[in-house]
């Protein structure tokens, strides 16, 4: 049965063409899988579009190659969220990389993926380096020994049900604590239009609580407005705005958004209202 | 009557809620004024989102303040098309300019605009500096004497119906033949994504017709996908690439998007797959 599917947002709408395969509720949201013509198979997790598969490498590169490229060290990565792979794909392409710890509360999403999602995974799942755990990414990361990761990356939804606890300042310090000497701390931030104040809040916290954060602009044409951010953030350096050219190089020929001048180019680009709004 | 008002391209809807205030059709085009509730009053053209009053600010500050900023001189500013008023009104915030012709095929955009999008060219309408000319830009860029402007603006819909002929190049040239030595012609370039080949022909043809040209990514959430690009050409140097800091900063004070900085991040945020597509 082709029709639309929709996401809507405060009066505003964005829907793909398409037929649902599959719709089920977990103990922790609805899930849905659907086929579209335009971008191949696509999520939602409570009616909010997540992914599909011709429509995630922005985000994961975004999210992951600012990281990946810029910490110190890369052997120990870990992954909140993130249940459809595609973070742990981008992040595995990284030789560095020895072990990657995935936490996703909920194991439908990981298992409904693989059947229906497996492009966007891809190698990540039967990878000897990554290890899946289905549980609290809230309790590991305050449960992890102090500096055990290189890297911490958190790919979650929006501040409402499973998700409303990786927007906090106790999260976020746990996260500093975790992270080893340079080492880069990442989340998706939000849209600075259609979220403006929880891109903002998510900002300053980040900045109380690191030496440093910063967020990066792109864009995902399935989430609200379709402007989104990522912010970094790290002690001591803001080592996240430069990328190691040597992993860059490896890294950069197989991308389909990023590059070191991309991600220079997001930095920048950040709008005169949210630098205003950061600035109070 | 409220409902959604979509635009529907290849498989993607983007809707506002709101509801139809006039539908007409003009000799070129039909022209539908909407109420929507989050962005206030818009304008589609052949049922394709043009712009709303809070949301034009992206679109209309990407394309003239690198421009305004940028040319050696800007007294006499060209804009072809641009009915809205949105492109006028930003660039006569700069005090260097003394004339403007604003050419737009469509009269009936522009008194549309007037009486139901008043906001959107604000003062511009009344600006004794301000002069509109219902025609062809067409023919006017194509009669219009050598050296003639120091901006020319195209502000335009996409490549078919009445803006076809604002994407080739006996355009683009007529366009570099009346810039003054040291001006800076720009034109909306459609999305990277969306429409990935139109955009790359008109860098490439651009880069072929004046010395430099350079493409600049933003966001508008109501086109299709959501981003968006502008080029910036001229003879020379790519005078466009940097702000005068006099002129910017008093322009900058009242601008919701654009900044220095924020152009610098556009200028670099070139998606990988483009780079790659350019160097072809």
């Amino acid at each position: 049965m082709v029709g639309w599917i929709d996401e809507e947002h405060r009066g505003v709408r964005y829907g793909l063409a398409g037929e649902l395969l599959v719709e089920e509720t977990s103990p922790f949201q609805r899930i849905s899988v659907i086929r579209s013509e335009r971008y191949g198979r696509g999520l939602l997790l409570d009616g909010c579009w997540m992914t599909a598969e011709y429509q995630e490498r922005h985000y994961h590169e975004a999210l992951v190659h600012p990281a990946l490229c810029g910490a110190k060290s890369i052997e120990r990565v870990l992954v909140i969220g993130g249940g459809d792979g595609g973070t742990a794909r981008e992040c595995l392409r990284h030789s560095g990389v020895q072990h990657l710890d995935l936490v996703e509360i909920d194991g439908r999403v990981v298992e409904l993926s693989q059947k229906h999602l497996a492009n966007i995974g891809g190698n990540a799942w039967s990878d000897p380096r990554f290890k899946l755990t289905v549980g609290d990414g809230i309790a590991w990361a305050a449960e992890a020994a102090e500096a055990s990761y290189d890297v911490v990356l958190v790919d979650g939804s929006d501040p409402a049900g499973p998700a409303e606890g990786l927007f906090n300042r106790a999260f976020f310090e746990h996260c500093r604590r975790i992270l080893r000497p340079g080492g880069v701390f990442a989340t998706q931030s939000e849209s600075p239009e259609a979220f403006r104040e929880v891109h903002v809040a998510m900002v300053r916290l980040l900045r109380e609580v690191f030496d440093h954060a910063d967020p990066l602009y792109g864009w995902v044409p399935m989430y609200p407005s379709g402007w989104w951010s990522w912010t970094f953030a790290a002690m001591g350096d803001p080592r996240y705005r430069s990328a190691d050219p040597i992993r860059a190089e490896v890294i950069a020929a197989d991308c389909e958004i990023w590059s070191p001048r991309w991600q220079r180019g997001g930095f920048e680009a950040i709008p005169a209202f949210i630098e205003r709004d950061l600035s109070r």
